[in-house]
């Protein structure tokens, strides 16, 4: 029998260096920092598809260069909505007086996404506080023919949260009420605009979390975290808003309040209409109040940085972790030896374990600090000693917790610093999760810079991104449509957790067959048969 | 410091009665045995509406009475569907040879629900092999106008398995086939056939545990199952299947393959049709195939049997029993005094504890034995302490826990023979899960024999049920719709997980707003414009 050790043992068991643990903190760049979503990372170079961004050295601002229009930089066409007109004004004034805003400086944050890849034209932004008030907006807008953009934290990584021409923006910033907290049951219901930072601490002051966490949290709202499907750091444990959502309040294209904001666990009473809008971006309703399930609060986070000789290793350390840690474990990421390169390369930080083919991070948290450090223990035993994991740390305290993670979750900022970025973010097959990399660096050979592989293998996520001195069409060429092809051979999904928004919903059909791209269309035209809301986004623009 | 007490000490602790043990074994009755399904206990005047069973004293069986037809009990009206002719039992022969079943002792099977209270007239079941077969079949009846009723086990609880009136039965027996299964990720795909406790056994055997279990197992069918989004005893672990089922392969009325099969955890390509059709109870498609994330199989179970001495201390209970146990609790059941004097006096079982208002049943389910003892242990000796509960016993061994499991899962059984029961699956409010109990004793005073309430706390899911000596419209009146209304008032469910069927489409408003019966019948309409799947079932009647 091998004895248990306490973390305190595995720290001395493993490599521990001080150096990493201050190198590896989390430090915002300055641009990020000083201009707006202070929670994020700079998104600067690190885009989806970041060719589209402007680089021209003209700028608006002191901190940022000028994002072009997109109706100048796209291929697509205004529908024949009716423009916004000085009777519409003044009945939105009437609607919810002092909260229409047509400030264009004001408008300028709404208009444009954080990543700085797509712009809107809009004229109009409009503050509700109440579903009423929603409902009436809405009512109005499709009377009149007007489209509608629904924005909450404006954090969406593919274009879905800004306007494409002068859409209205309908924002859910001021409907940020918590509705309820039922402390037995942890269940959650509040409107869609509170901030999911704002909401995690509210249900941690009282012994719970919020099932989903999010690098936006500081920014993103709980409707559009619903709206958009999030996924985020907690999947892996708690999974899908698919199950944790209990109900939803949703106001129709045409002003229909729809009801089901019930914060029942069970309830087979007909069609779980609620489904439909979770994942819809906000192009099928406006979701204007959320009921939510929260787990209770784990009271011990470990977190262990392991190097493993391969990816089948990789693979097997997760068999492996599902059976020893069982119930506790809620991460299992990975990287790649050429993003430990980019990130100790770029960001100076430092690898707290020996130069390895891969390195993976794994979380536990569970409710009895000694019980999860004993299974976490026995776990290591097992996959050095078989030789899965050849060298590995395990840290405790909150701080050297943010400096383990911060080599996982630097890896975009570090990839933006090594030159210009060809993203991707992919559902794949776990067993094939990584074939696409070696596969693609041979491929393009020097024309590439680094491809790496990095992302969240116990969801079967992988962040693909290659990188070049400059844009390259030739490089791009060789990517696409073969990244989006190769991965509908596996049967995987060419956007796992971010959408389609505007930008990617031209490869819907990559991994939805024929006959599902038809019924979104119907199902579209039965919700929004005038296709006021948020037009341009998710369904592919010709039938 | 109070030591921790391993669960051998536990049972010193408190009393462990070796009668119980023997007393609460489970014994399906000689109907139920004799009969069909053997794995369910006897449905006899366990209905969910058992005052519509046929109780005359003409059989056509030796082991139980007749069925009346549901078009001559219930006020139902046939729709103009075309009536299967010989051509089209030659049509069906051509597309599935020798599968097309037409001997009306075998149909009868077919055509009568397990709990025996709703009667088809069918005159044919088909039982494809494939989806193509699926595909091909429903392209014919939907070009025929011919209606059809998909059908899994035969184990629902509301009839909405079975024809009304001369539906094509299609089964899904024949669909039984593994597809694949993934030993790393724990993704099993299957055909919609395959029984649970095989896919049970199944994934079992490779260290997996299907996210879900139900009494019915031995019999119903994965894609029923899903369907009908089946809730049963794991749910509080592993949660909904809408959050459980990666992809579903699904034919549509008029016989096109919807292939949404996908084993990805992480999709966010377009909407989520898959959601649309888990618990849509066939009527918007037929479930040909499953694709469903299994939880890795736990290696320790635990359970404990408390008195509680009020409502209040059980709901107490529970708040504490998720801060303690947090992760490994996967059960949090509860049943009132008067269930125990039921079972006890009934079915001669032994009450492990000290007579008590309340009693739960509480699940673990871990890893690892020594961790979850030891959690378990200072979760009772805080309740024990603070006087939430006052006697309690603990079980390991699998004989003592499926002793203990029977005092909760026999309820209905012990209902059944204490007279005529008029039962009620409701979901609520945790905080006022029981208050319907107490209400209902006062206002039904002498003309009830009892008022019971238990259930699936932990999902706020209340079994309430009234026994009466024989069956009384008076009493029946003085129930309905005041059962209804009450939950309405609640803002609770009418049909926590039985789902509405036939017999309870018509309580549906209860539970849902106007707006979204209007909108589940326009999807209905899209999905299925001539209405040909599962008629009369889940929508009510008139629009």
């Amino acid at each position: 029998m091998v004895p248990h050790l306490v973390p305190r043992q595995l720290v001395r068991l493993f490599r521990w260096q001080v150096a990493c643990a201050r190198g590896a903190s989390v430090q915002p760049r300055t641009w990020a920092a000083a201009c707006r979503i202070p929670s994020l990372l700079s998104p600067w170079g690190a885009t989806g598809t970041s060719h589209l961004v402007c680089r021209s050295s003209s700028s608006t601002s002191p901190c940022a260069p000028e994002v072009v229009l997109t109706q100048e930089r796209y291929p697509v066409t205004r529908l024949p909505f009716s423009v916004v007109s000085e009777e519409d004004l003044e009945a939105f004034e009437r609607i919810i007086p002092g909260r229409v805003v047509t400030d264009p400086e004001v408008l300028e944050a709404s208009n444009v996404d954080w990543l700085r890849t797509v712009r809107g034209g809009s004229k109009v932004l409009l503050r509700p506080r109440t579903s009423q008030e929603v409902a009436h907006i809405l009512r109005y807008c499709h009377e009149r023919n007007l489209a509608v953009n629904p924005q909450g934290g404006n954090t969406g990584m593919v274009g879905g949260s800004v306007p494409v021409f002068d859409e209205i923006i309908l924002s859910t910033a001021q409907m940020n009420q918590v509705i309820s907290f039922h402390s037995v049951s942890g269940t959650l219901v509040c409107q869609a605009g509170c901030v999911l930072e704002e909401l995690s601490h509210y249900v941690e002051e009282r012994g719970f979390v919020m099932p989903l966490d999010l690098g936006a949290k500081g920014s993103c709202h709980i409707g559009g975290n619903v709206a958009t499907n999030a996924g985020g750091l907690r999947f892996l444990r708690y999974g899908s808003l698919h199950g944790t959502v209990l109900g939803l309040e949703v106001v129709l294209a045409d002003g229909t309040i729809l009801n089901c904001l019930t914060s029942l666990r069970k309830d087979n009473t007909g069609y779980d209409l609620k489904q439909l809008f979770i994942g819809s971006e906000g192009t099928l309703g406006v979701i204007t109040a959320v009921s939510i399930q929260c787990p209770p609060k784990p009271t011990a986070v470990n977190v262990a940085f392991l190097g493993c000789p391969g990816f089948a290793e990789v693979l097997q350390t997760f068999s492996s972790c599902r059976g020893l840690l069982g119930e506790i474990l809620s991460a299992y990421e990975f990287m790649d030896a050429e993003c430990m390169r980019l990130v100790t390369h770029h960001l100076c930080l430092t690898s707290p374990v020996q130069e390895s083919p891969f390195y993976v991070l794994i979380e536990t948290s569970g409710s009895r600090a000694e019980h999860d450090a004993e299974k976490l223990s026995d776990f290591l035993e097992q996959v050095l000693s078989s030789g899965l994991v050849t060298d590995g740390t395990v840290a405790t305290d909150q701080m050297k917790l943010k400096a383990l993670w911060a080599l996982r979750e630097r890896i975009s900022e570090a990839l933006s610093q090594d030159g210009y970025v060809y993203k991707y973010d992919l559902s794949l097959p776990t067993e094939r999760l990584y074939d696409l990399v070696p596969d693609l660096r041979a491929r393009l050979g020097s024309r590439a810079k680094h491809v790496v592989g990095y992302g969240h293998l116990g969801d079967g996520n992988l962040h693909l991104n290659v990188t070049s001195e400059a844009f390259s069409p030739l490089l791009l060429d060789a990517l696409e449509p073969y990244v989006y092809e190769w991965t509908a051979r596996q049967r995987g999904s060419v956007s796992a957790e971010h959408g389609l928004g505007f930008r990617k919903r031209d490869v819907l059909s990559y991994s939805k067959p024929p006959e599902a791209l038809r019924l979104m269309q119907q199902l579209k035209a039965l919700l929004d048969p005038q296709g006021i809301l948020n037009p341009y986004k998710t369904l592919p623009a010709q039938a």
